[in-house]
């Protein structure tokens, strides 16, 4: 659980509840203008000016969302603002601010609430956003996380996930499945810990596909990316469930179909050959593994040249009328497959 | 748990993750005029016009906040909200949204959550807020709620705890104290019937305690209440976690201290005679008890004579310098007891 094993271990009742929220939170400075007021009082302030204040919230809970048996404190609390960002990016909001929620039980000492704090101020600092405040608790099992995160955006640029037309093309942004690929060589190297505490994990060869497990990035720099080629999505969300499961929200809410194509989902080499390896098809990796944290957006058949040959970007699909369904049109025989939801359901997959 | 014993219990997994969230909030409408986007997005949106946003957010823990033995689940899913809605309260903003994230275990059926909801709609329904964004997880352990509230108010109306000077007065509103006697005897009812499941509680005689317990509200009413009387607050807080700690937030963030007179505490009859049936001091219940979510500000002495004989307030003490600390004064005695944080502190008093 903790980076240094040698650390001397402090219990919480040393510094209270009062005690231990100062701690974790002092070195945190306001940065934003919009921050007005932080940690410390009843509640924050945050001076919006003009613009549209966005706000989300996620849960995260232990031996559902992550193990601390090969998640590293400091990579969950990373991965926890992360996954809120991720959000806000969806909406094409700039992130400002975030309050941290914390239930943990007493097995937790005031040194593993420093590193997930350590991570949470790393991302505090990559993504220049505020901790603005929050509260910290005893529970009586694991460690629950709860992060609210806060953007702002004139109201013209915010984009939703209920506005897409038929005929819109379907991009999605990086590639995809990689981070569900990290996910089962952790486990493995897991198993094979637990079966035998001497063996040394063998992580060599997986780099990019464990980074994209444990420090996944939230892709907040899209905004500017398309905001430079002139391009305004019709709709956005972002792929934390598989995306699958994220084109038949899109489906859902704006009231159209997709044809998604096998062929065109990108996938990285590393996904692929890792997939090979463990016997499975990285494809359904990237329709319902989830947490790879890129963009699904549409945008107007018009602008495909505008993105076509951008590094950022790949066009998988279109829109389509509502009654025509979402279907993902299979690589070599064209069979239409109906897209399902099996994206990452807390209650269905994990429980 | 469930107040019907009879409901028949439908299992989380037969709605999903998605479909739970869908579930629960597709009655919640939107009636605030700030509130753009509610619930089903990547983030909802707030439009504050020139208002400040004032956000505050809370976690409670099952076995540590609340026990489900006794709580039933709709009060909690109430004193969830109103014990953020305090918060902003103390803040002098005006309640307008709140985000809901829920952990639970799978012995939570939907029935569960349904009537948890109940007591989040009741209460938004009472103080005019709306939902607008949540996340539902399941968790290996018990049930955990984190609750984030957002408030509107100009920046010159917003009170905070760091504003209080010397000889300004120190001022509370209802009664304190009720909160912690209804919890003894929930308790104490509850050990009973752990020891015999036939025996009747005896709660009669315990209804207004029982309510601050089980039904606490929060006092968005107090802005209104001192805008008429024409008072602005020096400094505010809410009481959570007991009056002898919320001095001591005051005095620490304003740099001052506080003279406190025993006499001078509002107790209820309730209190007082509960208090002497379980041989308590109530004054006890009142300084370290928590959870009567009344406000305590300071107002300038110029202020006294608007409020000296209005049955919302009681002026109990007032500001000193800071290196003359915190006291209270005896009641007869006039001794000089020195006030501690000895507050519903999670990690000290109920690990």
């Amino acid at each position: 659980m903790l980076e240094d094993k040698k650390t001397p271990l402090t219990p919480v009742s040393t510094l209270g509840e009062f005690g231990l929220i100062k701690h974790l939170t002092e070195k945190f400075a306001l940065e934003q203008p919009s921050s007005s007021l932080g940690v410390g009082d009843d509640a924050a302030i945050i001076h919006p000016g003009e613009k549209r204040v966005v706000v989300t919230t996620d849960i995260l809970a232990e031996n559902v969302h992550f193990n601390l048996g090969y998640v590293p404190l400091k990579h969950l609390g990373y991965k926890a603002v992360v996954s809120n960002l991720s959000d806000l990016a969806a909406m094409n909001a700039v992130p400002t601010q975030i309050l941290v929620g914390l239930a943990a039980s007493n097995r937790f000492p005031v040194e593993a609430f420093e590193e997930l704090y350590a991570g949470i101020a790393l991302a505090c600092q990559h993504y220049k956003v505020d901790l603005i405040g929050g509260d910290t608790t005893s529970s009586q099992a694991g460690l629950v996380i709860s992060i609210s995160a806060i953007g702002l955006q004139d109201e013209e640029k915010i984009i939703k996930r209920s506005t897409a037309q038929p005929n819109d093309l379907l991009v999605v942004t990086g590639d995809l499945g990689g981070a569900y690929m990290g996910l089962q060589i952790l486990e493995r190297e897991h198993s094979v810990y637990l079966a035998n505490p001497h063996m040394q994990p063998e992580m060599e060869g997986y780099d990019y596909i464990l980074q994209r497990q444990l420090k996944p990035e939230a892709r907040t720099d899209i905004r500017n990316t398309l905001e430079e080629l002139g391009i305004s999505p019709t709709s956005m969300i972002d792929i934390s469930d598989g995306l699958a499961s994220e084109i038949l929200h899109l489906a859902d809410q704006s009231k159209v179909g997709f044809h998604l194509y096998e062929e065109k989902i990108p996938l990285d080499n590393q996904t692929i050959s890792t997939a090979e390896e463990l016997n499975f098809n990285p494809v359904i990796a990237a329709l319902n593994g989830g947490e790879d944290y890129e963009l699904l957006f549409t945008i107007c058949p018009n602008d495909y040249e505008k993105i076509k040959n951008h590094p950022d970007f790949t066009v998988i699909g279109h829109a389509v009328e509502a009654q025509q369904g979402n279907y993902m049109v299979a690589r070599g025989s064209h069979e239409l497959i109906k897209l399902t939801a099996q994206g990452w359901d807390a209650f269905l997959k994990r429980q």
